[in-house]
């Protein structure tokens, strides 16, 4: 199922898409059990409606470095050994960055031209997992509190992501997190393959299993120390080298049964 | 004034504080313009109800290292030089972590000894600024942003904070982020003063005002990059060494013109 959050005629709802048609439902789908939410019989043609982004987190993960070749690559931009991680430790991300699908990817004026893509899988959360509630998840059992997917691109200003302290503007100044266009369920998160392009070309591709910890592992190793809850998402990092954008560039992260979230490079002068 | 929120009668509400009095207001005073809630009249003793954690924040930020005495004893622990933040680099908590006044510290059974508080002033943001709003505020302005300030623990598992690559669960476990009691306005943040007691023992003492880096700055510097919104949360760091708590530890907060924040060590076994 494809559920996408939109707004029409002034109003933001929840939908669900079926070929070019979006299906108005009440409620939430995400946070509410499966029975709450209905069909409001309201339809509106996908093309017609402004897409938000999916889903506002209560927190914000980031697997961070979490494939082979994007650890060894960027280690060696900063003239090191790759030390690939041991652990799946978590970060963070932050909600102001967020933007849907076709919005603009804004430059402050002071970034430097080292502005990168990351194309990643995103998880979102459907059901509440943790210390207090379930105990820790199994491997076996983690996905059973996925929603579903959705699509990031974890927009990075590598300059300051080595100078600062911390990144945060190196990945989250606002504009830099798109995510959507829309959470797909019933997937095996095993099966998908991500395509990244600038302005029609290739300049990424991998398997979301060959990640060094998959999302049962992660999910399994947080339920340890934090509850999930509905509508939290979890982004699961990229694989391999990435290359500058420049103004005006058009960026597109493809994952197969999602779709394509696409943004432009506004570069603010 | 003094805000707090909390629930009576299994409903939760937001509360202005007279003496030993909670008065019962509707809407969210935090994130509506200041006419749109009201007193319903309904009161209740202080001391009968549950408070909660006063505001959930869409994004959560803390200031981490920020007072020169606690970065030098930071680093003589891990065998380092001292080396003083440069710029007002902002990092992240999360919101599952959170915990109200009076609520345990709960404890991972695997967590090491190195279990230790940070007691911080946290400020509420009130009013929406950042590049697409306000533009970029000055630090003459910056406090115009502010709703309030309360109190946060920034609860730290040292061996965890050392040895993992991200902080995740040294300083976002569940409970490990306690704050409240409730949110004073009108304050000066450089008139604060934060004491810190473990069983009534006074084991920290610091002024607010010798940050590296103070609340102006800080709301100035993010205005630059990002959005702040109302019931945003910017914790600002603790001075000085801290010490490992103990099962059982009453650690408290005390801020000048805010109150005390108390919660106890329960460790699992």
């Amino acid at each position: 199922m494809k559920w996408c959050r939109y707004t029409a005629n002034d109003s933001t709802s929840y939908g669900i898409i079926e070929g070019d048609t979006v299906h108005e439902v009440s409620g939430d789908p995400i946070r509410q059990a499966q029975g709450e939410h209905a069909r409001t019989g309201a339809t509106h043609s996908l093309g017609a409606v402004q897409l938000e982004v999916p889903v506002i987190p209560p927190t914000f993960y980031a697997a961070g470095i979490n494939y082979p070749e994007h650890v060894t690559w960027a280690a060696h931009m900063r003239g090191q050994e790759p030390d690939l991680p041991k652990k799946a430790d978590v970060g963070y991300r932050a909600n102001n960055a967020l933007v849907p699908h076709g919005h603009d990817i804004v430059v402050p004026a002071d970034a430097t031209e080292q502005l990168q893509y990351e194309g990643e899988l995103v998880v979102v959360i459907g059901k509440e997992c943790g210390p207090t509630s379930t105990g820790p998840v199994s491997e076996t059992n983690a996905l059973d509190y996925v929603f579903g997917y959705t699509i990031g691109n974890d927009v990075s200003e590598r300059t300051w992501q080595r100078g600062d302290r911390t990144m945060w503007r190196a990945k989250n100044t606002d504009t830099f997190k798109p995510m959507g266009p829309w959470i797909v369920t019933g997937l095996n998160p095993d099966d998908l393959h991500v395509i990244i392009r600038v302005n029609d070309r290739v300049v990424g591709e991998y398997d979301v299993a060959t990640a060094l910890f998959g999302v049962r592992h992660y999910i399994s190793e947080m339920s340890k120390y934090l509850t999930l809850v509905p509508g939290d998402v979890l982004w699961m990092g990229t694989e391999g080298a990435t290359e500058n954008m420049v103004d005006g560039d058009l960026c597109e992260i493809e994952i197969s049964d999602i779709g394509t979230l696409s943004n432009r490079v506004n570069w603010l002068k």
